[in-house]
């Protein structure tokens, strides 16, 4: 057992339009940084959040609750451990940032304890942190703990299919000015669907796999159709409808809101058409008033890495 | 214009479990044939609807309406011509005969013409077919049409994918003694589904069409759930639960309900296992008094064909 330990996640895309709680991509850029070190009594303490409003009671922090489960996983209770979070994603962003900071925690930990636990245990650990303060979904946390583009078809048994990154796509994530928290942006998703909306929802996921698979990014943009999230979670973003229209006129593939929220992000076939549609985007929201950071990526297919020693001071 | 031509179109497996009205596959063994022959007059006629139960006014009848909705697209209204089908698949079995004789019925007029429509325009003359008498869905025509397995990504526009075909995969179709109609079976259907539900479905698709794309049986039969329609359907088919229950207990990948049923399907991993599963079925309808075909199949990779002048004597 080292006395200090420390890694990064990445943040990422949830839902990747159509696919609600079941596709996500993690996506180049900042990402979470987590450094545990080894302190005198027992449990998991919060030396520092990494923003003032998150919270510092270890069983109400997603870094936290990830690295309490990791001591119990590994029958490590009585270790104490201090935790320190430098957040590279933004709060409430859309981002993945909750998850991010999850898998970092139980990467970190995990390797304060001389590495005990296998990524799919680690992956289990985070689920509950991401329970806790954004609810059961693993579509960004297996990005962020894998890289690369992945499928979640169940958390109990928890499985996680990794689909093919097509090297050419490019992504816009646009960040407007605005918060939403994801509890509220849960809260507008209908309870129940209509059938044929299911049909054309399942339809469009299915093809959208398919896409990653072919390399096909004009069949991605194809199936990139949320008929669900995407008109309950509109009315809650203003500009959004407007930004993603002057998008799709710009070029994009296709596009949607990254996870809950405010985030937007448009697929392009190659950079120039990325910055074309970022600055469609930044255009139509300065337009309404709201600033916008956007920035070109691709998809991250490196997931969460431990940290050298030397990347370990704040 | 020839005189006469004709043309045979495969049945297949419907939804292919949760991907209701969105996934299906053609099967190897019998298919629908359908003669078409210049005659007097204009418009179409069934000289033989091949079985007395069905409808032999053109427009109540699958190949006669596509066979209609070819003329019109052709524009080839004055054109007279006589249908005659030979079914060789079940009527209301799941197998989807409605499907195969409204494509061959389309293939067989389109070539009377001197093939002047493309398979896209001919699979929306099925359509128009299909929907008059079991619903707007794709899920058997685009197999029926194309062949090996399609997503039906989008009615309109018709956008159909071609999934991937595993050499390796062996299919069992169980035809118990029963009949169930396609109207009851739809009405089954829940009208709206709750979000939790849809979730897992929108997931177990998308992993079953990974499947496909990874050639990866194991994956295939892990998205081979269907919480939608099986559970709504399963109480109209007496003796499927336990058939299934037998099928998994003898080493099947996954199975459900064919399209609408009575005919269930289960996947096997080679020829020996797939035999197996077909005895495990067959005992499991027989220990209920009920008698059941079955046949060990394989994805049929060609679609609907024309037939030469030798093979359209009746």
């Amino acid at each position: 057992m080292t006395a200090r330990a420390a890694a990064i996640a990445p943040g990422g895309i949830g839902n990747i339009g159509p696919g609600l709680d079941v596709l996500g991509m993690a996506v180049s850029g900042p990402g979470d940084r987590v450094i545990a070190e080894r302190v005198l009594g027992r449990g998991v303490t919060i030396a520092d959040a990494g923003h003032p409003e998150l919270p510092t009671a270890a069983d109400r922090n997603t870094a936290g609750i990830a690295a309490m489960q990791v001591l119990s996983f590994a029958g490590a209770e009585n270790v104490g451990v201090s935790l320190t979070v430098i957040k590279g994603l933004p709060l409430s962003g859309g981002q993945g940032g909750s998850a991010a900071s999850a898998v970092a925690g139980a990467v970190a930990v995990n390797r304060l304890l001389g590495n005990p636990l296998d990524p799919m245990t680690l992956l289990a650990c985070a689920l509950e942190a991401e329970a806790t303060v954004s609810g059961r979904h693993a579509d960004n946390l297996a990005p962020a703990m894998f890289g690369g583009i992945s499928l979640i078809r169940s958390l109990a048994p928890l499985d996680v299919i990794a689909l093919p990154v097509p090297a050419a796509l490019r992504i816009v994530m646009a960040h407007p000015d605005q918060r939403l928290r994801t509890a509220d942006a849960r809260a507008a998703l209908p309870q129940s669907i209509d059938r044929a909306l299911v049909i054309a929802q399942m339809a469009n996921v299915a093809a959208m796999v398919s896409g990653f698979w072919a390399g096909d990014l004009q069949m991605i943009g194809r199936g990139l159709e949320d008929q669900i999230a995407e008109p309950a979670r509109a009315p809650l973003l203003p500009g959004f409808i407007a930004a993603k229209t002057a998008a799709m006129e710009a070029g994009a593939l296709g596009g949607s809101i990254s996870g809950a929220g405010p985030t937007s992000f448009y697929f392009a076939t190659n950079d120039l058409s990325a910055q074309r549609v970022a600055h469609a985007v930044r255009d139509a929201y300065a337009a309404l008033g709201i600033a916008c950071d956007t920035r070109v990526a691709h998809v991250a297919t490196q997931g969460a890495i431990g940290l050298s020693e030397d990347s370990t001071s704040v």
